[in-house]
């Protein structure tokens, strides 16, 4: 089998490297816009030639879209106006409403798999490509019954391979969990980042002290604007709601505070406590 | 050289463990509320034995206080009342204003020596104490004008010889600092937790997409609500000025996804990545 990447950073460089790790695709090409990004994947070895959209077409088996998200639909579009029978496509962003209903009534619908592999780091670029990264994390199939049986196929026998457990979802419902247990984060991250450095303009040595617990929390404020920008926007009206809830519970806590609620934060704390349940 | 270590959970049990493997005390002595602390401390080689706090004055040279901050003050003043003029007392709680206020007075001042080692894990107890725990973590000493110049000594040379890099500040600027970067990630978590679990109630496989992002930004939120509720409550003033500056952060992140700003987005999230030059 031979495969067409298109976007080879973080995640795509990472695809590349488990597809070529478990001896899943004789050859991978790539394909990016960035030439630096394109010289980089060749010197680090993720692809084996840098090619044109039309001659992945032309000349592979399984076309892979691992671009910001904002450009998957469109993307997805012309890629399943060119692809014959045989052909897969499929795509790993973490948004799926938009794309799906977009490609809906696409005559070649069914050679499209729509996946987001829940994996990433607050890295980007070919050179955040890591070797066995996905192993291990869930995959999230969206609405898999509008893909054809063999695409189906070939795409959960990949994401197996790797070593992936699967979940199969409809794109409306992964858009609302991965706001709760993804974007959300992000955002929080972002905001305690310019929190700090805000307050870092009048007290210059606030990071002295910057210690494993902020490091853990504010880890993810180094991502990527051009990944995240149209993550938020995609996935809109879910962040909102996960966004306003959140800051209910932050106000909450203000209040408490304000007040000596001892009482009531105890409560709180031992509720959030819980959640060791669903972490190892 | 003796130690008692009042209060052998997370930190004091650690603080044990680290004086007896740098060969900083022949003795380490414990003393805690609850039996069952006690018998695992001693179970888990903590400790050497268990003493009451009249033993620990009569039989030890260096008295910490470990315990939450909301008993630190009296514990402070109760020890020294009764020390000599060569025994030393210090704390390792993580606010230090209203101890140092408490204590200002006191005609044995110059004994006590009060610090905060920046270090910490999501959970509690004797079982959760770590070898090795703070090298490599800076240590605050606060107001260290007010204690004797050999109390300072010790405490100076316990902590270097651990292999952590000291700083001196006034107990009100460690409380500010503390409170940007320590306390609020506490906040956050717990509050991030809260968020999820209530959302659960209407979702209940919303925890199947749970990642590595996810995990890292609620981690703390498993925190012990016998210390956290204390330290919020005894930082009062700084954790609301920095928890009402979040939330504004907030607000203006659900501004500008409302509006689809994405010059707004980029802007903030770019600067959010500055916070890279402080993490490594």
């Amino acid at each position: 089998m031979k495969t067409a990447i298109i976007g080879i950073g973080l995640i795509g460089g990472s695809f590349a490297l488990s597809l070529k790790e478990h001896g899943l695709s004789d050859e991978v090409w790539g394909i990016d816009k960035s030439e630096q990004n394109q010289n980089k994947a060749l010197e680090l070895g993720l692809v084996d030639r840098i090619v044109t959209l039309d001659e992945a077409v032309a000349g592979t088996d399984l076309i892979v879209l691992a671009t910001p998200v904002d450009t998957i639909p469109l993307l997805a579009v012309k890629l399943l106006n060119k692809v014959n029978e045989r052909q897969v496509v499929m795509d790993m962003g973490s948004i799926k409403t938009e794309l799906c209903e977009v490609i809906d009534r696409h005559p070649n619908r069914g050679r499209f798999v729509a996946t987001h592999p829940m994996w990433g780091t607050e890295y980007s670029g070919p050179e955040a490509a890591v070797k066995g990264a996905f192993t291990g994390r869930t995959v999230v199939i969206c609405n898999r019954e509008q893909s054809d049986p063999d695409a189906l196929k070939l795409v959960e026998n990949i994401y197996s391979t790797i070593g992936m457990p699967i979940v199969y979802m409809a794109a409306e419902d992964q858009d609302l969990h991965s706001a709760y247990v993804s974007h959300i984060s992000h955002i929080t991250s972002f905001a305690l980042a310019l929190t700090v450095l805000e307050k870092e303009r009048e007290e210059e040595h606030i990071f002295d002290l910057a210690g494993g617990g902020f490091e853990s929390t504010v880890r993810l404020a180094k991502s990527s604007a051009r990944m995240w920008v149209p993550i938020l926007l995609q996935n809109k009206y879910n962040i909102l709601d996960v966004l306003r809830e959140h800051i209910h519970q932050l106000q909450i806590f203000r209040r408490m505070i304000e007040r000596d609620d001892v009482k009531g934060l105890t409560t709180a704390m031992e509720k959030a406590n819980t959640i060791k349940r669903i972490l190892k």
